[in-house]
This record gives structure tokens, C-alpha cells and sequence, in this order.
């Protein structure tokens, strides 16, 4: 049987990849008067004093919701709120297995930007947080940023800011393997959707000073045609020359190139015009950018792509489970921009020097320390 | 320590009542590719062509959305959607406990009507059914009317039907006991409510020929000053006789009193006022209309209550969880009148015949066998 096929297979067996459990049992009068009538109005007296008691006696604590529209799921594009289900689901297993965090799949029937608002406004009192997932960009953008201002619980786009750490903490480690400084390289990031701006953010953030986006038509500059709000937002703060041409033009003397694009648009001439240790990650999946081998012939000295059958896999599951675990634990009210730097520095720590080399950058997704170190790491910045 | 010690004690220590458990677990990379990606794009991909195959790939099949807006919350009222939590948790607890269903509390954070019914479209994908909860009358029936239309999934409003269905398999029974007849009792429902109105019409449904309603102003006729829109389509098919007057009044001759109003309301002269071989259903909680002493002191042949320590309980739990557990197995758009009465029928066949005494008319709450028998009776009339 193919994975293919397995994977079919067993989604029928499961019927749902998540279920509910009861913490408490009921199984006497005794029981049934404790955690439901009449005992039950007790908590509920005291939130409707004091809202934050929602935190000490409901799931709220510990609990987000996993929220798409399905606009923009995995590489199927978009398949609606139905069809985004299965993935939803694995999210929320994720979320269990390797941060203990309770996540609740929601899949909404609409793609209207302020009916998704409204909507997860209106049901955020159940949730301590909101993992918004596969929203199409530019939308993304806008209902993160609206919900982030409208709520008082974390808000996080995964596909952006997941993404972002994770490729964060690679470079991080594959600048000390290749003796490179953050304040010099030159970095191409390729793709400007979601998790290309949100890359190209948290690069700046941590202080890299050079980094152009390219998309489809090459070069993004103040003068190309066709860029959405956001993309039009960040020639403001990338590529500072305003340079144009073809992807392959932005490569010539680059240090890092980071594709979240399209399956072997990079070639081997590409990979050669950069400069020496060159650093790749090529994360269009399943295909990458380029294939491991091929970049490591022409010249380059880290790749990263995002499969578990290639060194330096960029796995988003080292990020989303802890930073969620520690944004509930610390009760934030937001993912600010320290604590996704500190998950990435964590992430990146947990690779020791001794062990790092360039098909060594990024811990394991099964690692099981991850998960606390980047909770750690989020509760000392809240 | 009292119950409500206990009660709120028990509360922090579960931090949430529910939580979510992963089916499906991941512990390699191959269960990683099985349960998420690559593997997962396969349910995603036969979902998109087939939104049918959502019931055999998802969770979707076994879930249901409890939702509140907490504006009629137990006796305690309008407290809101965050106090309203430990409520639908428990009710989410009973779900699975009882009918093994998943549910997950959904608690909103507007009162408004449209809103409400928006939002509930725009979460349904990912649920099999929604169980409304603690919505105040009148809005409670239009938002359940329009979401029927609206959503192919059961839409069940649970303090409507759930008690309404308790309380004529309680009748059913009452009325074996009593020798008394469907066609020529007379019955008083006293409050019109949510519950009231259910009671009533399931009563109608069911039969039962001469029905009056009455609410704190005494007996609802066509002359009533204030109704609401429900309880002035009541008076089409209430009260025939147009009768105007007390509570007192309306008991003089009756044989069944419901009461889903106010402790301590009902007298022990209104109730000897009433045939012989009288019925009440006294569910004001915790303290009934009339105490069931008073009442068999005057009279009255059969008494049920909302309380666990006294005969007759009416708890809904031995209706909603088999509800929808029939509902979901069967694949039901919507939970019909028929189901409802043969629900009703097959809790109040529970008690056989040889067993069926005044103080036994209703099966215990914790009787293994009545979801399963609920849900039966459900799937018997999909």
C-alpha cells in the first residue's frame, strides 16, 4: 500500500482523527449534581463576577481553536471549509500529542474577510487561543491582524509565523556552520504569500539587513505591477536598492535562499552564481526548489527542504504545539514578535555546537524536549 | 463540604471538563505522514469531490456544536457566554458519558439574533448536529426555525424538546397509572417559555385534545396583552374555549398540572381543586411549584419533579444524549416530530408495565439501557 492509500485507509477506521473525553465522570447522582446541575452554577457565578476565573475552573485554560476557511489548504488550493477537515484534525492532533494543548477544528463555510472576524470573534469566549490555518494571502493578513486587535487571547497564523520560526532558527544554525553574520548575507526569499512576507518579517526582526522577495515575476521592487497591500508594505523595507530582474538575477552573490514557491525553479547555474557556503531552503513541498543533490553539486553548503527524507527537514511542528503551550501557561494575550524570536533561538539551541553541521541545523520533529524548551521560551517573554 | 464546595472545588481541580484525545497518534514519521502530511491531501482530495465523505473521513460523523449564548442560563439567567461554560462543558461531559457523542461547547459572545444564526452557518462543517442551549425565549425559536432551514444537520434546542420529550413519556406513563385518557384530560402548562411551548405542542402533537397555557399573568388566551410572537400562535391551538383567568382558575377541573415556572406557586387548595387522580409535574428547580408531600396530601396521585431526591425525576439526560446519538448513526437532516414522540415512547417503555406505579414512572437517569433504546426509537423514524 502506498502512503496514499494507507493514509485513506485508516482516516476511515478512525472516523475522525480527534474525539471529546471527559475529565469528569459521570457515573452517580453525586457526581451528576458536582459537574452539572446543581453544583455547576457555582463556577458559572463566579466568572460572571470575574471573567478571568474561566482560566481556573473551564477548558478555556487550555484549549484553541484550530480556524480555516479553507482557501488555501496544504498544496490543494482551495477546497473549501469540508474538504480542509482531515487537515484541521491533524493539526489538532499535533497540538495534543506534542503540546498537551486541547485544539478544536473549526471549519468555516464562509470566506468573506469580516464574516470570518465576526465569526471567530463570536466564538471566541470557548478558546484560550486561536490557530488560524490555510487562509489565503492577502486575506490572511487582514483577519490576523483585525482578530489580533479585537481579542484578548493569542492569535497566531501558522502558516506565516509557524513557518517563520522554524526557517528562523535553520538560519540561525546554518549561519554558524558557514562562519556568515546576519548583519551581511544577502538573502532571497521566493514566494510572497503568506509564508514568504512572514519569513521576510521575522529575517528583518531578527536583524538581517539585507533581504529581496521575488515572486512569480521575478524581483519585487516599488515599481512591479500587481502587488497586493501587503506586498506593496514590504518593498518598503526590502530590497533597498530597488533592484529588478528574474529570480535568477536576485541569486547572483546571494548568501540564503529561502523558496516557499514552486517545485525546481532553482538550478544548478542559479545555485553556482551565489556566493560560496551558499545556504538553501527549499521548501515547496513535495518537490522542492530544488532536490538536496543537485544544489550540494553546484556548490552550496546547507540545504534544508521541507521532507523527512532530507537532512534539516523545516517542520512547523517544532514550533506551533510549544508556542501555544507556553502562551496558555503564561496566560498571553498575544504572540508578540519576542516571543517568536525566542521560540526560534530555543529551537535553534536545542541543536548543541558539538553537533551541528550543515545536515545538522534543526532538531528532530519527535525530539520530545522541543515542545517545552519553546514554551519555555515564550513564557519568559510574555 | 456542600455540594457547591464541592462543586467549585471539583471545577479547578478539572480546569475544564472536557478535553480533547488524539485517535490517531503520532509517534513516527510514518504516522506523521499517514495522520498529516503527505498523506492527509487523500480524505482532503475525496471530501472536495464527495462532501458526503465527510461522515466516513472526518469527525464530523459523531460531533456535535453545543451552543449557548448564555442569556437563559440555568435559574441564573442572562450571565453570558463565559459564565456560561462550566454549563455546556457539563452538557458536553453527558454527550459523551451517555451517548458516546463528541461535543464541544461553543459559547458566543453576542445575544444578537442574526448574528447568532450567521455564526452557527459559518461553523457547522465540522459538526455533525448542534444542540442549542440556554437561549432565551422568543429568540430560542427563531433561531432554531432558521437554522433548520438553513443547515442539513439536526438543529435540536434541547431545553425545548429535550424536556418536552421527558415530560410527555412521564404523562404516558402517568396516564397508565391513572386510568385517565389523552383525548379527554385537561391539562395546564403553566409557564411559556421555551420549555412551556415545546411541552405544549409535543403534547398536541401526541394527542392530547385540551391544553391551556398560562404564565405569570394567569391563563393565555387570544385576549392576552403582551405576548410574544410563539405564544400568541399558541393561542391558536390552546385554550379553545378562550377561558380567561388565574392559575386557580385554570386548575379547577384539571388533571394534569406542568409547571416549568416559579417555586412554590401552586397551592394545596388549587391542587385539590383539581379532578380526582390529579398528575403534576412541578419542575421548578430546586424548589418545585408544590413540594410533592403538600401535593399528595391534596390529593394528587402522581407527582415528578426536576429534584433527584424525590420520585419521578424529569432530567433530560435520559433524552438528548440517545437523541443524537440516533440522529448521528442515522445520518438524520433533522430531528422530526415523529422521532421526538418516538422517543418519548420508548423512555416510558423503560418502565414495564408489572413495575409502573405512581412513584415509577420514569426510567432512572443512569439506566445503561436508554440511550441505546433513544437512539433506536430516533433511527426507527429517520
Amino acid at each position: 500500500m502506498t502512503i496514499q492509500e494507507k493514509a485513506l485507509e485508516m482516516h476511515k477506521q478512525w472516523n475522525g482523527k480527534i474525539e471529546t473525553a471527559a475529565k469528569s465522570h459521570v457515573r452517580s447522582r453525586e457526581d451528576l449534581s458536582i459537574a452539572y446541575t446543581p453544583g455547576v452554577s457555582e463556577p458559572c457565578k463566579v466568572i460572571a463576577e470575574d471573567p478571568e476565573a474561566a482560566y481556573t475552573y473551564t477548558m478555556k485554560s487550555n484549549t484553541v481553536a484550530v480556524v480555516s476557511d479553507g482557501s488555501a489548504v496544504l498544496g490543494l488550493g482551495n477546497i473549501g471549509a469540508l474538504a480542509a477537515m482531515p487537515v484541521m484534525e491533524g493539526k489538532a492532533v499535533l497540538f495534543k500529542e506534542f503540546g498537551g494543548v486541547n485544539a478544536v477544528p473549526i471549519c468555516l463555510d464562509t470566506q468573506d474577510t469580516d464574516e470570518i472576524i465576526r465569526t471567530v470573534v463570536n466564538i471566541a469566549p470557548a478558546f484560550g487561543g486561536v490557530n488560524l490555518e490555510d487562509i489565503s494571502a492577502p486575506r490572511c493578513f487582514e483577519i490576523e491582524e483585525r482578530l489580533k486587535q479585537l481579542l484578548n487571547i493569542p492569535v497566531f497564523h501558522d502558516d506565516q509565523h509557524g513557518t517563520a520560526i522554524v526557517v528562523l532558527a535553520g538560519i540561525i544554525n546554518a549561519l554558524k556552520v558557514t562562519g556568515k553574520h546576519k548583519e551581511t548575507v544577502k538573502v532571497v526569499v521566493n514566494g510572497a504569500g503568506s509564508a514568504g512576507v512572514a519569513i521576510t518579517k521575522l529575517l528583518l526582526q531578527y536583524g538581517f539587513a539585507h533581504v529581496t522577495m521575488c515572486d512569480i515575476n521575478g524581483i519585487i521592487s516599488k515599481d512591479s505591477p500587481g502587488l497586493n497591500w501587503m506586498q506593496k508594505r514590504m518593498t518598503e523595507v526590502t530590497n533597498l536598492e530597488n533592484k529588478t530582474g528574474t529570480l535568477a538575477d536576485a541569486l547572483k552573490g546571494a548568501d540564503i535562499f529561502v523558496g516557499v514557491s514552486a517545485p525546481g525553479i532553482v538550478s544548478k547555474e542559479m545555485v553556482a552564481s551565489m556566493n560560496q557556503d551558499a545556504i538553501l531552503f527549499a521548501m515547496a513541498n513535495p518537490v522542492p526548489e530544488i532536490m538536496p543533490d543537485l544544489a550540494k553539486e553546484a556548490g552550496a553548503k546547507v540545504v534544508g527542504t521541507g521532507r523527512s527524507d532530507f537532512p534539516n527537514q523545516v517542520n512547523n511542528v517544532v514550533a506551533f504545539p510549544g508556542i501555544f503551550k507556553g502562551a496558555l501557561e503564561g496566560r498571553a494575550i498575544q504572540i508578540t514578535e519576542e516571543m517568536k524570536l525566542a521560540a526560534a533561538l530555543a529551537i535553534a539551541g536545542l541543536v548543541p555546537d558539538e553537533e551541528l553541521n550543515e545536515n545538522n541545523i534543526l532538531p528532530e520533529a519527535f525530539d520530545p524536549r522541543v515542545a517545552d524548551v519553546v514554551s519555555r521560551a515564550v513564557r519568559d517573554h510574555i
